[in-house]
């Protein structure tokens, strides 16, 4: 692929399907390139001479001179050509504005499938199909055919819907709002967002990038991108399809299918993406994020002159992952004479009813100076002493001086106007409601925090591939794609202890096995094993502690209700396995399951009721690294009963920990293992043993 | 008290303090009230012969005929002399805006002591003091010193800050927002939000209550009031001091002592208010109200010109109480006649990017036909095709026509300006983030529901009274505050199963009892009986499993463990208990403590690591009605381990409801009662038992 960096700065951009016919899109799009572009116009169309005053070409071969962005509008059963042409040419970058593809059907879904093709033959750019366009104020450039272009600014814009980039353009530009590079996505047949978030990542004039997303189409390639791109340039994004409701919208919508939402939380996460759920918050924390620079620390003073909001304030702020600043000594004998009786000098300040500018500046200006304050809201009431305006100006003054940054609420209607005009101006975003206000320094925090990152690699465990392998290939041979304890040593390879023990395929055998296994005589557990038995225990198919002198009539009992259950079932044997201490034990759960979007997604939690009443489990996108793997263990909320709640023993969660990334570096290295839970890992004070597993293969991928 | 609806029709409004000075409260207010008020405007103040045109008295006394309001803004000092006064003349409504009361130290205190009692002594309605004053545009009336007079509206307002209302005000007239009444509470020293609540409640200009409150001054008067009244009249409040900074925010500001959120979380739910954290949501919540008809269900239809926009709302409906309406057959053929190719006829309807008004009309009309849907949101994006102005009106007319409640997103900036403003005319409110939409019908919901309420009435148990006042009684005798086992009678008086056993006072009674309480020989339980030995099992000073010919000198050991731990520690002798089977118990925990604004609140979880890790318990304020107490098992993340998960038989959960309504009984029958925790009350699927439990008492209140 060529640069895609030249798609947003061309020189000239030819329109392949330009009219001047009154209504259409090809009209639209050359007219909006008339309007305002630094560079050439080149319009393509063999039935016109020229098209709004420009010389219009017959086809994109016969232009002279290179194209730097052609833009498709031509119909769709003859788009899939015209872009071909333009590979043909030497044109890398392309916009194809035509719709009627994957989107509409499976003859649109042939077509896009040429058009990627196509793409790949000529290694082309491509946006879209199904694009509104794409937009650059840097060079003036509006090749989309919605009715309004982009103001200049520092915010690189994305949206899978293109009728969401005329509705923000609309809004925005009715609020001096800015962008500097806007993409309508389409269908993203070829280039998708982890394209556009590293080409803004490396552009130095985009400082923060927005996204309206539907779907993500490489999770791993995304999180890989974004990890890169946030240590300079912040992503904010709606991914919508949330919900269950939504998912099925947008799939009917976009097609886009619906991988798991928990998949996209992690992953979002896990990628540093700030991820809002609404659109107000998608452009406060955009706004934010470009005019303020980041906090030192979390907390936050409020300095206002009005009691009652001020408290909603701080309401806001225990909602919130900030905290209220606890001034220096400094600072309170500072504003102890710098405000009158009867203000509070503590946090949330209160310079009182009457303060006029000069005392609420003062009061700014000690507070932006205390080292313990990482960032200010200033807030105000309207009274007769004080003029928004003037607070406006000076709020701006203190924060260009102290560095901090700055959201203001300033309560009232059209009073307020010129003060909000004024600090907007300056990067500085005012609320009526003081909770925006702290939710847009929060998000300034939570930027900060991700910036702050390091990825830590996975660990490379030095494992038996080659044994895993075997046991895999194994299952293959006997055409199964449901294994169970048969493949306990594929953890073992992967150096996940397990209990001692063997299959054994018979009454005498299993004698043998138990005599060995069961040491001091505690007795053994046992266990039919067979594919085509799922619930072992239901059909009785599972006997604890039985005696070494039990273990061959046990054989054949197991055996024989397996038979009743299923007479033609698989029946691989017996597992004879060691008797663990339960004492001081806590069931887990390690398991996995691969996303469409983001592949191997692991799952932790503890065992029973709590996996299965109170839902309590986390995931996380593998390969996971050792912090990862900790997180884990930290996030659910059950996490206390690991480490010593209630007067029992702390189990060694550094093993379950490790147990996490080697299923982690295990699941990565065979995509062939689509599901796998290790159920229940038991994790005592002195070591974790997985004492059963099931598992899912995918033949084809071995 | 006179009738409070005077307050706000007075025909004449008196202002003591009155004076021309510029820039003064009285001022203020004597021109505020000229501006507009529509009765007779008297002030009164001994230096002056008339103020701002009007005739001035030197005193109230002096003032000829009746005066149905008067507002004080004389000097605190004179302040409480000056409504002795209006009392002593025979004004029931006083409006104190005298600030330097319990705001301002001790002095004040006792000066706002001596308010409440003139209050008292003449039986005045009285607001304030340290009030901005009150409004009522039903008679035009401004009767504060704020900057703006409020314009007519059916919201009523109330504000325990005064500035938060100047705020609101300034900038509800930029939206033609309006009121009906508006009052600043100020310091609360007579008139509460209880008593405004009830008033609005019956005044028919009153649609939807509002209000900002730090705190509640008496929590079960509010929940009676605002149960009655919410069934005409919603309630939309703030809360402020949600959160531990907030609450000591609040504190410091008004002195609001803070009560226990938990206790303002149940009590403002019981009593059917809705709560909101922002000011964002007070007034989209309000306003919906206000202006839009209750819907029948909660199912929802989109109408949207954009796919994308819609996900998002279909989301914002995921994350809502609500959901997403399915259509008719009928609906979905009409629509299916109605719309091109393309579009989608299933919900969200998107009538697609070309639509005009026509189309978009019919979609709206056939939706809200639909008998399966309950309210709509029309979304639009803008387009060349789509006139927005024309959209509201089409909105509006049919909003009319159906009756059913409807919201808008219109997704743009100027553009729908005009449309915004036809919108909000007619009561539909308009946000650009289609979010807001739909939280805002979800309120419609939320007061649906609340008005469907039925509240059942605590049952009234058939109960031991005198038993149990006995046990609280030896406790007074004893000089004792907090007991132990020794108060089992207390339950058993009340109904609430307890284990067979007794309190003896020597080795041979022990083994008396033993032998009788045993039975089949499991063993018994005995537990040392001590006001002073808190933590029992601690010390040893717990067995179970206690074979009968072991328990003499297991009572030996048990006293001499306790006299080891603590030489001087009242023992009042050992409690042995029979031996319950716990196999297929569940231990719970039923307690209760006083909140100092909303009294007893009663607590109900599982015991251990639910408890205690996992925090998974409830409360309500008793007393509690037998639906309450349901809930309350049904609130509890873990109640499906009472109902019979993994497997397990379902515990007697009536027998634990009907415990937490004895509880609530026993405790709103006697007020000494400060603390009681029942831990655990076991329950099996035979029953309850309270197996142990210990409480606190006032004995001053005996």
């Amino acid at each position: 692929m060529g640069e895609l960096s030249t798609m947003f700065a061309p020189d000239r951009v030819a329109v392949i399907g330009a009219t001047e016919r009154e209504g259409s899109v090809g009209r639209a799009i050359t007219s909006n390139l008339a309007t305002d572009f630094e560079g050439e116009v080149v319009p393509v169309n063999p039935t016109a001479e020229t098209v709004l005053g420009f010389e219009c070409y017959a086809e994109v071969g016969a232009v002279p001179g290179d194209i730097d962005v052609a833009v498709v509008v031509v119909p769709g059963d003859i788009a899939v050509e015209a872009v071909a042409d333009c590979g043909e040419t030497g044109i890398e970058n392309v916009v194809v504005i035509t719709a009627g593809f994957s989107e509409a059907g499976s003859e649109g879904a042939s077509r896009e499938r040429r058009l990627r093709d196509v793409a790949a033959e000529y290694d082309l750019n491509v946006v879209g199909p199904n694009s509104l366009g794409i937009m650059s104020t840097g060079v003036n450039m509006n090749a989309t055919f919605g009715p309004e272009n982009a103001q200049p600014g520092s915010i690189s814009f994305m949206s899978q819907s293109g009728a969401f980039i005329t509705a923000v353009l609309d809004w925005a530009n009715d609020r001096d709002v800015g962008f500097q590079d806007v993409v309508s996505l389409g269908n993203k047949a070829v280039l998708d967002e982890g394209d556009f978030i590293a080409e803004w990542g490396d552009d130095p004039d985009t400082d923060v990038i927005l996204a309206y997303l539907e779907g993500i189409e490489d999770g791993s390639r995304f999180i890989r991108t974004a990890r890169e791109v946030t240590q300079d340039t912040p992503i904010v994004m709606v991914k919508s399809g949330r919900t269950e409701a939504g998912a099925s919208a947008a799939a009917s919508h976009t097609g886009t299918m619906a991988g798991s939402e928990r998949a996209y939380e992690a992953g979002l996460e896990q990628a540093g993406a700030i991820r809002v759920d609404n659109v107000q918050e998608l452009f406060d924390f955009a706004g934010i994020l470009e005019g303020q620079p980041l906090p030192d620390g979390d907390s936050v003073a409020i300095v206002t002159n009005a009691g009652g909001p001020g408290v909603m304030t701080t309401d806001a702020i225990g909602d919130s992952d900030l905290s209220l600043a606890s001034f220096t000594d400094n600072t309170l004998s500072a504003l102890s004479d710098a405000l009158p009786d009867g203000a509070n000098i503590y946090n949330p300040i209160d310079v009182i009813g009457d303060a006029d500018v000069d005392r609420f500046a003062e009061a700014i200006d000690v507070t932006l100076a205390d080292p313990n304050v990482g960032a200010a809201i200033v807030m105000a009431c309207p009274t007769a002493t004080l003029s928004f305006e003037a607070l406006a100006e000076v709020t701006v003054e203190l924060q260009a001086e102290h560095g901090k940054p700055v959201a203001a609420s300033l309560m009232g209607g059209d009073s307020t106007r010129d003060a909000q005009a004024t600090l907007s101006e300056h990067g500085i975003p005012t609320y009526f409601d003081p909770a925006r206000a702290v939710r847009s320094l929060d998000a300034l925090r939570n930027y900060r925090e991700i910036q702050a990152r390091t990825y830590a690699e996975p660990t490379e465990f030095d494992v038996d591939r080659e044994r895993a392998r075997e046991v895999l290939d194994d299952a293959k041979r006997r055409n199964t794609t449901r294994l169970g304890v048969e493949a306990m040593d594929l953890l073992e390879a992967y150096g996940i202890p397990i209990p001692d023990g063997e299959i054994v395929d018979g009454p005498g055998d299993a004698e043998t096995a138990a005599e060995r296994v069961a040491g001091d005589g505690e007795g053994v557990v046992m266990k039919i094993v067979s594919p085509d038995i799922l619930h072992k225990s239901d059909i009785g198919g599972v006997e604890i502690g039985v005696p070494v002198s039990e273990v061959a009539d046990t054989y054949e009992d197991l055996v024989t209700r397996a038979r009743n259950y299923q007479s033609d079932a698989t029946i691989l044997g017996v597992q004879i396995q060691e008797t663990l201490d339960l004492d001081d034990a806590t069931e887990t759960i390690v398991g996995m399951n691969r996303d469409p979007q983001f592949g191997p997604l692991l799952l932790f939690g503890l065992g029973g009721i709590f996996v299965e009443v109170l839902e309590d489990t986390t995931v996380r996108v593998a390969p996971v690294s050792e912090p990862e793997a900790r997180e884990m263990v930290d996030d659910i909320e059950s996490a206390p009963l690991l480490r010593g709640a209630r007067g029992r023993e702390p189990v060694d969660e550094a093993g379950v920990v490790e147990t996490i990334q080697r299923l982690s570096q295990l699941v990565t290295d065979f995509p062939a293992i689509l599901e796998l839970d290790i159920n229940p890992l038991v994790a005592t004070p002195d070591g974790v043993s997985a004492v059963d597993v099931r598992l899912t293969i995918d033949q084809e991928q071995l």
